[in-house]
């Protein structure tokens, strides 16, 4: 170990050792930036003294309400001002935020209201109701309840509880905020939407929300000042920690309640966006705007997705229309995006654009924050770089969580062998690029033979009619399992079920094509996820 | 602080907590950049993989001779491959990387020897005869001495010594590296330059070294693959972390044994430059030189300058040229620059040239690996922010050094209150942004009045025929001091002293005006920096 023969006096102190911790780049943009713009919501314009003096007056407020360090701070909000404020001044007053995703059923909510033990919510007007019937179910103490009120977009205060502006006017601007003393301590909690049972509570340290900004920063070739448009909820992964981060460059972040192609356009053309991060149905979104939803915008725009791997029709489609789309991966245990396609302009830029696409479909290789990911065997051995022997995604470094709240045995599982189990199954190419076959349990085992489901939904989304697919499996007596379609339609189209079979059997092999083709608006969860579980279990049925 | 009420599971463990590192960086790059060029240095071209396979090889060749952990390995090479290589190597075997100042003389070098337990020595045939006087005339045990031979150049090895690429083919190329467990461990080790009595030994911890890879990108606007010359001596804080820094975005080294205009301008032409930093004599010599050294190129560089303010007149004449300058400021007690003068295009593009060059004299505002940097009076009150009122810088953050190698007392002292004392005087402007007055000790006190020795120098830098200019006090019965004035003229001017006062006059209040000017050649140290102390002890005889 690196330590000399006489190390006195050579100690850590206040002067050299200061808690990595987001919160410090808020407290620096207060003062390096203090005068350009911070977060834009319509007529809502703060800059960075501002942004920083109404985190201050929330921690203050906090505090006044008896929270104390260690204590949750839940949120029921869109991708609003008072959420991204909710990242700094809940932190700020020590104490650990929890944003909840708005999509939930008032019994998941009251069930994380109690596992949580949430002292306060910050709730917005549309998502009061929620809070409310969810306090009124659950079993432990009932929360302080905030509302964040937005009339000037028609969401006004109910009058039934305290209101944030109120408490924010009346909170002290010149409160100190409450540091980490550890790096470890907790920053926040983010539920899992746990497909099956109860949602995990993921919790992260002050550290790995750190490490997040500093890496992101580089992988997405941001310089100073980029304008940010919040579009991947702050509820998932905190927003893949972009809240955080942008303080750091002094970058804008635009917010939106309802993410439409039309506010995206108008968020590109009139404030000049950037930069923003979203699952592959954004880009979808995207493609298939209708020409008056459509804005002209003379800059090229980086979009991170994640998610699920985007169709390569998709991306042929955006890059054309000015966007360049960076593929990433990652858990809410890994705060988001651990790994990145990074593109090899030597070798890749002069191939034809359905080989980029197919490229740009790969996961990639980690991100400089991490440490090291890849693909191993079930004995925790590394599989061969052939792209063609599958494995399971570990990943080790200083972006992955302390662990599930209250659960320890699921986090001594989650860590078995020093690394987090992803649970994705992957192959790794030559050059140690991931990419991933499927969920370990979206995989669809037919005769014996294992079927990508992500492989034959990229075969059918390149169909000219298709908005959307996915491919569950289908019990079935003879193979065990069949892959089995569903697919959403572009607009004034219909279906033929037969036709679409027949499409896939062009590229795939006979075994791997879908047996049954259902066309219906595919369920997704709040952040585009397709939700195949539902599917699955529709699949059981016909 | 921020622990929940039950964090049962939650503790650090492989998968979630990595001790910070520049190791890490380039373990990294062998597989993500595995086939981009690493470092250039004439016919010698190695891609990633290729570093990494090196740096592995002298890692074990180091265990082989007998280095353990904790041990130091100390250099005198110029900026060749060798010493980046060293730069990771040396650490990869848990070994402290002492890079010596090739400039010094045999007892100063002697004395470093002795004082950082060196056990093995990589030496330049350059440097060769310096290491073995020095060790002839140390007290300790001698150092194996390696000679890391450059004969294409013109620099063969003497035959007395092993020969480092004899040692690197004959190593293990599969040496697993070792890592270290804290990431407190020691990393390096640089004697500052010391104008008064022994140099003190600055020890540096890993994850100092990593947090200014991570805050410098940032900051230098860098995304990926800048190609970076290095310029700085990398014996000088190591190169500001450079090097450390450049596996992160797969950047390029160019190396260069002797820094000139021809070198320099050539290193942009032909291997497309986009970096570089250097102290104000560098751009001086940019800007000063012939024709014949010149070369044609098409991109702006950017350039960080240190060491001292650069004249507003230089940096007129070198941002015409298509430089980007930006000032930065820090000690080899901050592992290099810490703050930086951040542009404000919105306010100052409009300005008038001069008055950017002005503002471009600021040291500016932490960079964002640093807490705080500010500037306070001797009871540490923050001076006032009115570009007025002078105090000490002092700064906290993740990027100051462990302390001074065994010299607790001086460790104490610079890191009293809490902050590292930089002994620079200052003054912030209402923006916050600090401009260095003077160091303590080079300010000039005449008649009870401070004056500043680098306002005098700036005036008398705009004088069209002043190369370089430093100014110092010399004693004065009357006064206590006056300002004495040292000049080096550009080629093919004369000098005339009352001509220059005059000069300075019509800027200067008469008081800060020079009472004297010398026309000479400035002493400078290995880093461009003028040697006051050598120009106060001429100015006392005068």
């Amino acid at each position: 170990m690196g330590w000399m023969n006489d190390e006195s006096g050579l100690d850590k102190c206040a002067a050299n050792y200061v808690p990595l911790t987001p919160l410090s780049h808020l407290r620096r943009a207060a003062h390096v930036f203090a005068g350009r713009p911070a977060v834009i919501y319509g007529d809502h314009r703060v800059t960075y003294a501002q942004y920083y003096d109404r985190c201050t007056r929330l921690a203050s407020a906090l505090v006044s309400m008896g929270v104390t360090p260690g204590d949750v701070v839940a949120t029921l909000i869109p991708n609003l001002p008072a959420q991204a404020e909710a990242h700094f001044g809940v932190p700020a007053c020590g104490a650990v935020l929890n944003t909840i995703n708005t999509r939930l059923d008032v019994d998941t909510v009251a069930y994380i209201f109690d596992h949580g033990e949430a002292k306060v919510v910050l709730a917005d007007p549309q998502f009061m109701p929620l809070a409310e019937a969810a306090v009124a179910q659950m079993v432990g103490n009932a929360p302080i309840l905030i509302e964040v009120a937005d009339a000037a977009n028609g969401w006004p205060a109910s009058g039934r509880h305290p209101v944030y502006e109120d408490i924010l006017t009346l909170a002290d601007p010149n409160f100190a905020w409450i540091m980490p003393e550890d790096e470890w301590e907790s920053l926040a909690l983010n539920y899992t939407s746990g497909t099956t049972g109860r949602p995990k509570g993921v919790v992260y340290h002050h550290r790995g929300a750190y490490m997040m900004t500093m890496g992101t920063v580089i992988s997405w070739r941001m310089v100073l000042h980029p304008v940010f448009m919040a579009i991947v909820p702050l509820f998932h992964c905190n927003g893949w920690n972009h809240t955080w981060m942008m303080p750091l460059i002094g970058g804008t972040l635009v917010c939106c309640r309802d993410i439409s192609a039309d506010a995206i356009y108008a968020a590109i053309a009139d404030e000049g966006v950037t930069h923003f991060g979203g699952a592959p149905i954004v880009l979808n979104m995207i493609v298939n705007a209708d020409e008056a939803e459509r804005r002209e915008f003379h800059h090229q725009v980086e979009v991170f997705t994640a998610g699920a791997p985007p169709a390569p029709a998709t991306l042929g489609k955006i890059e054309a229309l000015g966007f360049n789309v960076t593929q990433v991966y990652g858990l809410t245990e890994t705060y988001g995006h651990v790994t990145e396609c990074v593109w090899k302009s030597e070798e890749w830029d002069a191939l034809e654009q359905s080989d980029k696409a197919a490229i740009k479909a790969r996961q990639g290789v980690a991100m400089p924050m991490m440490e090291h990911i890849t693909v191993v065997d079930e004995a925790m051995g590394q599989v061969r770089m052939d792209s063609t022997h599958q494995g399971e995604i570990v990943m080790r470094g200083n972006s992955v969580m302390k662990g599930y709240l209250k659960n320890p045995d699921a986090t001594a599982k989650a860590f078995q062998g020093g690394y987090f189990h992803s649970e994705d199954l992957a192959i790794q190419h030559p050059d140690g690029y991931i990419q991933i076959a499927d969920r370990a349990k979206d995989i669809i085992i037919s005769g014996g033979e294992n079927i990508s489901s992500v492989e034959v939904e990229a075969v059918l989304m390149a169909h000219p009619d298709v908005s959307l697919a996915a491919v569950v499996a289908k019990p079935d007596d003879k193979w065990g399992e069949v892959p089995c379609a569903f697919v959403e339609l572009k607009e004034g189209c219909t279906g033929d079920a037969a036709q679409m079979i027949a499409f896939a059997r062009e590229t795939l092999a006979g075994f791997k094509a879908p047996k049954l083709v259902i066309f219906q608006e595919l369920p997704k969860t709040s952040t585009g996820k397709i939700q195949k579980f539902e599917l699955r279990n529709h699949a059981r049925t016909l």
